[in-house]
């Protein structure tokens, strides 16, 4: 089974169609962007781009597609004698990752022959959606965070397999300084990080022989998690207990992780008791439920925390788990195109698009124009070949960071506006007349 | 690279560590369970049993997995040669895909050497909670649809290409009745859906000349978009042209799909359209962000609708994304376990636990009882085998529309009680008291 598959039913009966319609090979351009935000997100961040990127160059439909979907019998026999052949051999356009984007904007332009470009709408979708939404999601918790390092914990909480690895991927591009998950660490070549869970200090006799056993296989990196019995009544003395032993070898105890409790009222008295102890350089890690807002409090009170874990709110995007790409066709056979019906907020933008970035402004308008600014949309692929490789991890976090922190304070402060050029605005205007018109409808 | 690398960094430092501390082989017994249903879910329904087996089956490092992990320099070397001989030899006890469960109640238990039932954490969860809050969702909103077909269209919302898999199929489970999803139809042998979408209509000079050309081609399965420029204005009058098209060639329009605006509304007004021309067995069908609350107020008005799609409410479970099932330790090495810290509702239960239901009532107890009741879990997995083969979806969502609708009025009505039995409930008291006086603590 290839993953040419990996599809809406519609979009091959519309291949099917537009087969028989002779329009398959029409060029067609579509637009992939998202309207708003996700509730609590301040600045959107791209991504999803490379896997995108990968499934385009590879898709082909294999014999057992085919021979499953002719048992299905609901497409016609010459589409299905067709598809074989069937390459994506268009050209796109894209935001790199791990920039900040805005609604309305394109992320991504397809311009392919209309069968072609029909076709990888769900997949396209899949793979940038929510990849965005945890890059995003990433970088508003590591800006709550003020920076000290964020952990992604989320494997056990992801869609599958593959949705883990997605956000391990997107998490790391928002900023996140390492993973929990050693899969994802292999795949894309990012720190990994983890210690022990409660299970741990339950599976030997007592909490003080659990933390000698874990110091003893990994004496120059051990943290100890404190708070399966009773944190500060024994979780900490226990673990002082430990670095003092540590210390005798000449090792240093690494730190010291809180999962529950008032987080930081215990962080305040464990920073205490193991600086008293001589242990000041003992960190202290802090999990168990946070997200972007619980981390802001915690560092608004000042509590002595090193690095936070954040598994459920970052992969599954609590606040809201919905980041509402769509993917529309803006022209076909050099005509540009909208969509009119709904509310006025869910008109499409007509035409083969490009974004202008200036300092407090990112102006919309149609590709041909020569506007102020920095173009937003790079070429990543002609003739479905990809014109880079792929961007190493580390690279699109740091591009990431500095990109959010420049962009932040506009937003919150001084605003940051998203215009359509002249050119586009009278096009849409003029677009819309028509169709009101009805010349569209019959 | 195997899937067993799939997991937690801490998972493969605990195993390091109870290899080292002689504690690796030590017999333990994990529970895999979730505290309060997500909200605004009536019925939990356990789901991702099959795909959980499956990994425990195949669990085996591979070469290129070991030399990532020693490149990594974390890991002990004595752990590292002794990882490529590991398989999962334990013991699985679950409660079967598509039952009704409540919180604190196993809906898996594994019995394993220590080492192997850690590893194993991650994967389970990943596997377990996704799938298990998609089929609750499902299974809400069939409910709040009164039956009608629920059609899910959620691979462009899902956490990247399994995600959407892994959604489909605990979709199915809950009771949805088809997928949008090629490929999961493929793979879990279910059937799909799907016609056009809006950018269909706009690729054509005029939404009639459209209409006509997807008819063309699915003569006997037409279903048409009738809102990409205005629903009653144009949609509705030319769906009826082709309408009498079909009729005139021998077929009947299969139906119409609203996919904006006022949905009951534009339902009712559809309705007559339809009803007026003749065409009174035309199907109305309704997407567009569709949930069980909005779906249950369409079905209150009684709107005249045949069949929903649901996407993004569905596999993102927007209300409340998070199932928050976890995976405790209850015995080892013969020894019942439970830890205390945190809230009172977050202390574990000690024990190997079996649940008996009855008719208004579940009772935990531990495995050795005899109690009154149907016994929830059965056994799945003996010596790291399979038990029995995968139960065919159809058949899991047979058995879990009848659950629940047997299930549902219980847990509405009259209440549904949760209890522990006697013995467990004074196994808890002595262990907490234990606890509490110090013994496992130093």
């Amino acid at each position: 089974m290839s993953d040419a598959l990996f599809t809406d039913l519609y979009e091959l009966t519309m291949m099917a169609g537009y087969l028989d319609a002779g329009r398959a090979e029409v060029e067609a351009t579509f637009d992939l962007f998202f309207r708003e935000p996700p509730a609590g997100i301040d600045v959107v961040v791209a991504a999803g781009l490379d896997p995108a990127l990968d499934y385009l160059e590879q898709l082909a439909f294999d014999g057992g597609d085919i021979d499953y979907l002719r048992a299905q019998a609901t497409l016609p026999d010459r589409f299905l004698e067709w598809l074989p052949q069937l390459r994506f051999t268009g050209e796109v356009w894209a935001v790199p990752e791990g920039t900040p984007v805005f609604g309305h904007e394109p992320l991504l332009r397809v311009t392919a022959p209309l069968g072609q470009a029909q076709l990888v709408e769900t997949a396209l979708l899949n793979r940038i959606c929510y990849s965005s939404l945890v890059a995003s999601n990433a970088s508003q918790i590591v800006a709550a965070a003020g920076g000290k390092p964020i952990l992604e914990f989320g494997a056990r909480r992801a869609h599958g397999p593959n949705g883990a690895l997605t956000a391990a991927r997107a998490a790391i591009i928002g900023g996140c300084a390492a993973t929990s998950n050693v899969q994802a660490g292999h795949l894309f070549d990012v720190p990994t990080s983890g210690t022990q869970a409660h299970s741990w200090i339950m599976a030997f006799e007592s909490e003080l022989e659990a933390f000698r056993a874990y110091a003893r296989t990994f004496p120059g990196r051990c943290i100890l998690l404190v708070d399966t019995y009773d944190t500060l009544g024994s979780g900490l003395p226990n673990a002082i207990i430990v670095a003092r032993e540590l210390a005798r070898q000449g090792h240093r105890l690494a730190g010291i992780r809180l999962d529950s409790g008032d987080i930081g009222r215990l962080a305040c008295h464990a920073r205490r008791m193991l600086d008293d102890a001589g242990f000041a350089d003992a960190k202290i890690l802090a999990s168990g439920d946070l997200d972007a807002r619980s981390i802001a409090r915690l560092e608004a009170r000042g509590a002595p925390i090193d690095g936070y874990g954040v598994g459920t709110a970052l992969v599954t995007a609590r606040h809201d788990p919905t980041f509402s790409g769509v993917y529309k066709l803006a022209e076909i056979g050099g005509r540009p195109v909208l969509k009119i019906s709904g509310s006025a907020e869910k008109t499409t933008s007509p035409g083969c698009k490009q974004v202008w970035r200036r300092d407090s402004v990112d102006v919309i308008g149609l590709a041909d124009e020569a506007l102020e600014g920095q173009p937003l949309l790079g070429h990543v692929m002609a003739g479905g070949r990809r014109l880079t490789g792929p961007v190493p991890l580390a690279e699109l976090r740091e591009r990431c960071l500095a990109a959010v922190a420049e962009m932040r304070p506009k937003i919150l402060a001084t605003g940051f506006q998203v215009r359509r050029s002249e050119r586009l605005e009278a096009l849409t205007t003029r677009l819309i007349r028509q169709l009101r018109n009805g010349s569209a409808k019959t």
